[in-house]
C-alpha cells in the first residue's frame, strides 16, 4: 500500500528525472544553432550521428517545452529553445502544398514526404500549445488547419493506399492520434474546432477495434476484425496501453457511459498479452491467438510502451482505486527505471533484447526523441502527485 | 584438410538435405491443390499461418523445382509442381499493365504490387527455367520481357521514389540480383538477351558499391558513397557475401581481369564485419564504422546470410584452392546446421535471436519461402561434389 509521502516521493522521483535528466540532455545535444531546428539522431553520449533531421521531433519537442514553459515553470531556456523549433517548422518544415517533411537536412530542404500525416499531428500540438504560451494567434490557426489536414489525409487524402480495396485495413494509430492531440489541442487552444473528430475516433476505438475480450486490435479491415490474417491478429501492448488512457482522459474531461470500463478493458488485455512473465517488460507485438509473429522486433523491450503504460495504470489507479492497478505500475515503472535509464550519459536506452540486455546504444534517431520519456515523467509526477492528495484527504 | 572423401560426404549431406528434407516439407506443405499457386506462411509444422500468396515464393518455388528437374533428376512429381506455378502465375500473377503482384489473396486476387521489381525479377528466372524443361517459347519470351521490365522499373519506372532527389539512393539489391538472374536467364534460355544489363550490372557493383577496403555498401549516393548518413554506412553481410560470390560466378563464366580478387576482397570485408565473434553466426546489418545500427534486426541471426556464405566461401575455395575459406566454409556451415534446423518438423528455422536461440518458429511468410537453403543444398552439393574430384587428381 501507498501512503501520502509514498506518492509524493514518486512525484518527485518522475519530476527530478524529467528536469534533472531528460530534458537538459536533449537541450545540450538536439538543438542545431547554426541551422535551426533539432537534431535527433544521437549516439549514446549525444554526438550526432547524421543530420538530418525528423519531422516528427521538431513538432514533439517544440510541443514539450511549450507544455513545461505553460504547466510547469516560465524558464526562458524553455521558451526560446520552443520559439527555436517553430522558426525552424516555419521556414522549412512545409511543402508547398501545405503538407509536412517527414525528413529533412541539416539546411532544412525537404528529404520525404510519407504517406501518414504524423508529422502533421505533432506539429499541431506544437503551434497550439506555442500559441498558448505565445499569444501568438496565426499559430493557433496553424494548428487547427495541420489537425483537420491530418485527419483528411489520413483517411485517404495523400494518394493511393499500398494495398488494394481488397486487403485495405484501419490502423489503430489513426483514431488514437487523433483523440490524443485533440485533448493536447484542447488544452491549449479550445477543443471547438476538434470536437467532432475526437468524438469520430472514440466511436471507431470502441466500435472497430475493441473486441469483446478486450484486445485492441492493432488494424481491423473495413468489415470487421481479419483474424484470418497474419496482421489481423496483431496487438501492439504499446498502442493498446496508450489508446486506455487516452480514453480514460477523455472520461475524465466528459463523462460517457461505459468509457473507463471499456478503457480498463483495454489495458487488462493489453497487459496480459503484453507482459513479459519470463524477463518482465512490455513486448512489443503480439498475436492475440498466441501464434508466432513475423516482424523480428516482436519480442524487444522498447522504451515507449513503457512509458505508456506507466501513465496508464496511474490513470487507471486514480480512477478506479484498485489496489491491483498499483501493483502493475509498480511493476512497470521499477522494471522499466532498472532497464532503460543510461547511468553513464543520463536519459534512456531505446531498445532492449528480451532478456532486459541493451541492443542499440544510441539515445535517439528519426523517432525517438524528446517526447515519450518526458511526457511520461511531466505526467506520471503530477498524476502522483494528485494520488498523494487523495491518499491525504 | 579436407580429403576427396571428406568432400565427397558433405556433397551427400548437402543433397540428402535437399532431397530428404527441403523440398519434400515444401512440395507436401505449400501447394494449394484448390486455387492454385503456392502458400509460404508456414508454421513450424506446415500448417498455414495466413493464406494470401508471395510473388516472390510463386517465382522462386517454380525456379528452384524447374531447375531441380533440369539438373538433378526428371521427377515428375517436380515437373507437375513446377507447371502448378508456371499455371497460377499466368493466370493470377500479373496486372493489367504487365507488372507483377508482391501479394495476392488465396483466390489470386491482388493485394499489393510493390515500388520494387523484385516479383518480376524471380518470375523470370521461373519461366526461363521452365522454358528450358517443357519447350514452351512463350515462357522463355516472357522471362526475357519480365528481366527487361524488372531492369528498367529498378530505374525508377515505377513512380516517384520515397525521398526526394537531395538524397536518393542506390541500392545493392539492384545491381546484385540483375547478375543473379541474367545467370540464370543465361543457363535456361540463352544468355544474348542479358548481356548488357549483366555488364552494367557488374560495372555498377565494382565501380559505385565496392569500396577500396573491400567493403561492399548497402546503399550509394548519386555522388557516390554518403558515410555521414547513418543509411550510408550500413553494410548488409548477407548481401555482400551473395553479391561475391555472383561475381564469382560471373568470372567462371567469363574472364574478366581482377574479378576473383574483388570478389574475395568483399568476401573476406563481409565476414570481418559480420561474424559475430561472440556468439558464432552472421549479424544481418552492421555500420562500417562500428557506430550503432538503428534497425532492430541488425543483430539477430537470419537463415539466408549463412546459406550465401556457404555457397560463397565454397566458392572462393574453389577459385584459389586456399585454405583459409575452407576453413571459414567448415565455421559457418556448422554453426548453421547446429542452429537452423529443426529437428521435430524439418526445414530450417528463419530467425534467430543474437545468441543463436530460436526466435520465431514459423517455417515461412512471404519473404521465407523454398529458395535460399535448397538452394544453396543444391549448390553446396555441386561444389563439394567438384572439390573431391580435385582432391582426388
Amino acid at each position: 500500500m501507498m501512503s501520502a509521502s509514498d506518492w509524493s516521493e514518486a512525484s518527485g522521483k518522475y519530476r527530478r528525472g524529467l528536469l534533472e535528466d531528460t530534458v537538459p540532455f536533449w537541450l545540450e545535444h538536439a538543438i542545431d544553432k547554426e541551422h535551426g531546428g533539432f537534431v535527433s539522431c544521437l549516439d549514446q553520449s549525444g554526438v550526432w550521428l547524421d543530420d538530418d533531421k525528423s519531422g516528427w521531433v521538431q513538432g514533439r519537442f517544440t510541443w514539450l517545452l511549450s507544455r513545461l514553459y505553460a504547466t510547469v515553470d516560465q524558464k526562458d531556456e524553455w521558451y526560446q529553445a520552443a520559439e527555436h523549433g517553430i522558426r525552424f517548422m516555419r521556414r522549412s518544415g512545409f511543402r508547398s502544398d501545405g503538407r509536412m517533411w517527414f525528413q529533412l537536412d541539416r539546411e532544412g530542404r525537404g528529404v520525404r514526404i510519407r504517406r501518414y500525416a504524423y508529422t502533421e499531428f505533432f506539429a499541431a500540438m506544437a503551434f497550439g500549445e506555442w500559441a498558448r504560451i505565445s499569444g501568438d494567434e496565426e499559430a493557433g490557426e496553424e494548428a487547427l488547419r495541420l489537425f483537420r489536414l491530418a485527419c483528411e489525409d489520413m483517411r485517404g487524402g495523400r494518394g493511393p493506399a499500398k494495398h488494394e480495396p481488397l486487403r485495405q485495413g484501419k490502423a489503430l494509430g489513426v483514431p488514437m492520434i487523433t483523440l490524443g492531440v485533440a485533448h493536447a489541442l484542447e488544452d491549449s487552444i479550445g477543443g471547438d474546432g476538434v470536437a467532432e473528430e475526437r468524438a469520430r475516433a472514440i466511436e471507431e476505438l470502441r466500435n472497430e477495434f475493441l473486441q469483446p475480450d478486450g484486445a485492441l486490435l492493432e488494424q481491423v479491415g473495413p468489415e470487421g476484425p481479419q483474424l484470418d490474417r497474419l496482421e489481423g491478429r496483431h496487438l501492439n501492448p504499446g498502442h493498446a496501453i496508450e489508446a486506455s488512457w487516452f480514453l480514460m482522459e477523455e472520461a475524465r474531461r466528459r463523462d460517457h457511459p461505459g468509457l473507463i470500463s471499456d478503457a480498463i478493458r483495454v489495458m487488462d488485455a493489453a497487459w496480459e498479452l503484453g507482459w513479459d512473465e519470463k524477463h518482465g517488460g512490455l513486448l512489443s507485438l503480439v498475436d492475440v491467438t498466441g501464434g508466432p509473429v513475423q516482424e523480428p522486433w516482436a519480442e524487444l523491450k522498447y522504451w515507449w510502451p513503457h512509458c505508456e503504460a506507466i501513465i496508464a495504470l496511474l490513470y487507471a489507479a486514480r480512477a478506479t482505486g484498485e489496489q491491483r492497478h498499483v501493483d502493475r505500475w509498480t511493476l512497470v515503472s521499477e522494471w522499466a527505471h532498472e532497464h532503460f535509464p543510461d547511468p553513464d550519459s543520463g536519459e534512456w536506452f531505446g531498445y532492449l533484447r528480451r532478456d532486459g540486455s541493451v541492443m542499440n546504444t544510441a539515445k535517439g534517431n528519426l523517432w525517438k526523441g524528446p517526447f515519450h520519456v518526458p511526457r511520461m515523467q511531466l505526467m506520471a509526477a503530477e498524476l502522483c502527485e494528485y494520488l498523494a492528495g487523495a491518499e491525504a484527504e
